[in-house]
């Protein structure tokens, strides 16, 4: 179920505070490539990033963008190579797409390739548009029993998978999340899901840690602006049974990088997902003496699948973090409700097909 | 709830065919152990194995020794350097001790320790007995809602856990697990918790698989004697989404080790569990040039924290695998129960203590 | 220097011992090509098996092949979007190149890859030939101070690099290397540059120990064919300090990869690069219970750049390697050295040029 | 050739700027310990620290210590329990003895124990001292080829492979050291042997470099006190012929960690050694984004053997290191010499007994 061929609704951004609605031509596919009709797309904070300030880091938006990358599609037209999707099948879009060519790649680490196409950002194009083009193999087959909304929020939880990944989570590990946004939340289901035994989650907000705990942390932990990261360290230590041996930083401020290390056990490993301020003052001898190691993450790599998997095997319910949904037309109300966290807004969904059209069994 | 202090009645195996039930010294402590008071300790197939045959490989049984070594117990007198436990905590018992001094206890392979002290393993004793001393270290303290029976099945589970660690099984593992007995099911209860999407379990027994699949597998596949390795594998790719990028082997047969060689994937790692014949035929260059590794277990390392740690969150239910319980005066028709396999015999359980005396959350 | 642009001299495989030299058009190159004036091929025991033997395991010989995979050419044509090489560069060739589009193309293990197009493996031409094309990304420059036929050597450098990283060789490491033949003795320098302490290497012919103890092993063992392993095995663990905790098979037999298992330490790894019947008879069980693991190699992966800079820091010498340098138009008698070993041969070099016009230090 | 055994003239410390020479009792050894007659003792910048301060960090001198941590000694009485040693073996003197019963411990991270016993680290005591008690497995026999200087230097030397070991440093590692002291020195050895292809380290002293160049650096970069580390950063990208996939700071400060951090390629690691201010100021943002973890060290773990294998096996010539030569009666002179960098300094060796008694080859 797709749009008229010459209907091409598409949201650009054209600068700060320039988000519009416009039509473009419908995308000419290459041999390994699939043209997708789109269905759903989630707003990320990124997204949001780049409409208030036009810029994240040295991404900067030189000339109008299409916006949009956590989303899912229905394959229209197939190009000469592709074997493995038919069209009419409904795919997660990993949205970043490497080239193959560098030592990166070829390393096994392609979401550091210095090359990568990645949608909405400058100066490539997102996806929020009726009619997008993708390299075939980034594109992931959904099972019918799992809805078009699940195959855009495969995105962000595959970033929590690449978080927990790269911090080395596994059975028994007690794991300590700053942060209850959707990328503390789904970093949480993530952790979860490979065995971590105790997960403690930390918020400012209350009604952030009631979702977390509806989903399955462990212990909660509210905080607010004034304490010091020593004295929520000892809080940490008091309250689970043991040191967290993995800390995950999904705010990105200078005080949760600091406790972060400070409750991190002696040989463990804090990963720092959110980002912040590009200097920061961290007490990092406390980490270097006890053998604590700092990783960041960027995007995922090879984390689709085993998303995927998670949520086809309904271990996790990604589906809690919708909060909203909105069709295409509403792109403007949309941003602002994500922005402005309205009504309790954890993930906003923007359809560009009426919800549920391409969906087998219905949500 | 312990014995008087008179009472130390004691299985000790005095050769083939040769369990005996007598009175033994309660044991002098060192300053780093603990005095137990035993309570739970179930049957493994090695314990069988001692008195049917008097030796495993090149344990022998050269003098009467204690059996049993999947135990749990009261601690009942400390050593004085014991800091970690108190009089009256409820433990999981890790049955071997290791030397502390060897490169393989530095490097953190304990159970690769040449001097490994492991119970019921000749020379050393074993603790099915009223009164047992252990190195407190290796005694793991048992919340109040974990039952004594599941503390003496983190023994079997360790194993299982052991085996997953060592094959990667990971978020998004597609496992093969061949054999549906104790062990086989112990591994797909860890497999599961540390994110297998898929498990496909074999037997040559239906009513195995058929608790197999109560306890979640993905997959079952009833197998008969007369297959080829390869047909097999044939069928295993067929039911699973993709081929199996870890196989474990927990029979030991030759035609298991053939089967997971053949159905493993390309860069995938073969794990066997179970041991067999000091010589078997395999086709090895298959392994070799598709870089499928193969790994063997010797035992666990590391692993009952996690094992305890997956019990106590209520993740899985090893109380499953028990089939019956009896007192340790009855421990000649425990013995029989298990080696027949009687009344669909999974895993037999014998109370030194009446069953349910120690817990305080009663099953 | 390169040959007139009409000719293209190419050794051709027709059938079993039918291998001949005839003309071939100069291949067109597509955009992420180079075209190659072809310099130094070396011949490899696989391009032997092919001509006497027509095919190797699944791999079949079914039309004509252009022989040859271990080469240096230099630049003579450049692909549209080629960015990383020149006209004129002198390069070492990664002889295959994979589909870049499958899951172990993207995990970092591309040899892995089911569509790799692979020199002189059938279906797919070898580079004994005036004039090749290849993917640009798999041609390694080469500094002046290497020489041609240096370049082509990384290719069996490579195999011993890849043998030593899947091993785990680093520093410290105890080596026992079975085989001394051209991959036994490229595994010897590859173990020595990455910090193994010990190397002892076996061999059933002496001249062949000689030389390995020339390039720096630090032991050598002469076999001969009626001992057994177990001996044997006794006989390394007097000779070298500790036990290896790393046995690398070069040949392949069943005995060597018996001889393996006994040797190596409790925990250690058994790498097997010899491939050789289909099925072998294996103690698996002494492996298995000390955790010694198992593992083969399939060609390189990411192995050729620190090949490259070993042998352009001088590390290594890999020109004592080539016992015996013939041109081009003496193919015959080239493979009929390597094949019979005559004169000692070691690795035989076929120059498609005259040797040294393309080094600027001459050799 | 030991002192007589009413002589233990003894380094102690009992306060800042407060080091005296005095007679201490034998001491008494247990079961599993040796007691040492000292040889060769090192002074390392943390002795001079705690002569100048009376603390490092939280260490804190609150009673007299004794001083000395890098060290050899000759084996003068048994405990009952020793079997690796004899009487008049000669060893290198592993400082650090940990509990063996921690989680830490059974993990193979026996440096992060926290009930760790280190020579001269207070409260415990340091073997600058004629007779002195250690855990005999963490003792060292040093082959006669090997001088008790080279034995005292493991220490440092065991430091450096740490270091290189927990930054991955292998075959082809392009290494960017910070910091030509004595701990880069080591460092600079431990990657050589490792496999590094390419070696870049940084000083703000020629003569420092010059030793580095002598002891194999590959490039060496004089830096001045104003230059910022970005330009440093491309000054490196410039002379390495790629970015450096592994950068170790030796040094400790906020310039020398901030450099590390864009020097390195993404992906990439940076190991810090050295330690410096409590806090500072870092672009976390550039390591985090890119992947490039950031690793501290402390201390070493499982490396004394490794550096033993290195020293023996003639690879690094640590004894360059050693730029003075005093006997114990001149310790004041020695210290002295050490933390003013007299003469060159670069290692100082106290020697207990006259220089090269114990050494069965002269040096």
């Amino acid at each position: 179920m797709a749009a008229a061929l010459d209907d091409n609704l598409t949201a650009v951004l054209h600068g700060i505070e320039d988000l519009r609605l416009e039509q473009r031509p419908i995308p000419e596919i290459a041999d390994d490539e699939v043209l997708l009709a789109m269905d759903s797309v989630g707003i990320c904070g990124s997204d949001v990033h780049y409409l208030a300030h036009g810029r994240i880091g040295h991404f900067i938006l030189t000339k109008p963008m299409i916006i949009g990358h956590e989303a899912a599609g229905v394959v229209a037209k197939l190009g000469k190579k592709v074997t493995n999707l038919k069209v009419g099948d409904r795919v997660a879009i990993e949205p970043g797409v490497p080239c193959r060519y560098c030592d990166h790649c070829k390393q096994g680490k392609y979401n550091l390739c210095a090359d990568m196409v990645f949608c909405a950002t400058p100066p490539y194009d997102g996806n929020l548009t009726r009619y997008y083009k993708h390299a075939a193999d980034f594109c992931f087959k959904l099972p019918d029993h799992v809805s078009m909304e699940e195959g855009a929020l495969l995105e962000p939880l595959s970033v929590g998978v690449h978080a927990c990944r790269r911090g080395g989570v596994g059975l028994g590990s007690k794991v300590l999340i700053l942060g209850a946004g959707p990328i503390g939340l789904v970093t949480l289901l993530a952790a979860q899901s490979m065995g971590a035994s105790e997960i403690l989650i930390t918020d400012l907000v209350q009604s952030r840690l009631d979702v977390a705990k509806e989903l399955g942390a462990t212990h909660t932990l509210l905080l607010s602006v004034d304490q010091s990261a020593e004295d929520v360290s000892k809080k940490v230590h008091e309250i689970m049974t043991e040191e967290p041996n993995i800390s995950i930083d999904c705010c990105g401020a200078e005080s949760s990088a600091r406790l972060a290390i400070f409750a991190t056990r002696s040989g463990g490993v804090v990963v720092i997902v959110g980002m912040g301020a590009p200097e920061i003052k961290l007490p990092l001898i406390n980490a270097l003496a006890r053998e604590v190691d700092i990783r960041g993450i960027f995007r995922y790599c090879n984390d689709y699948s085993a998303a995927l998997a998670l949520v086809a095997s309904g271990k996790v319910n990604v589906k809690r973090l919708v909060t909203q949904h909105f069709d295409i037309t509403e792109t403007d109300k949309a941003f602002e409700t994500s922005r402005r966290g309205l009504g309790g807004a954890i993930k906003v969904m923007i359809h560009v097909q009426p919800r549920d059209t391409n969906n087998p069994i219905k949500f």
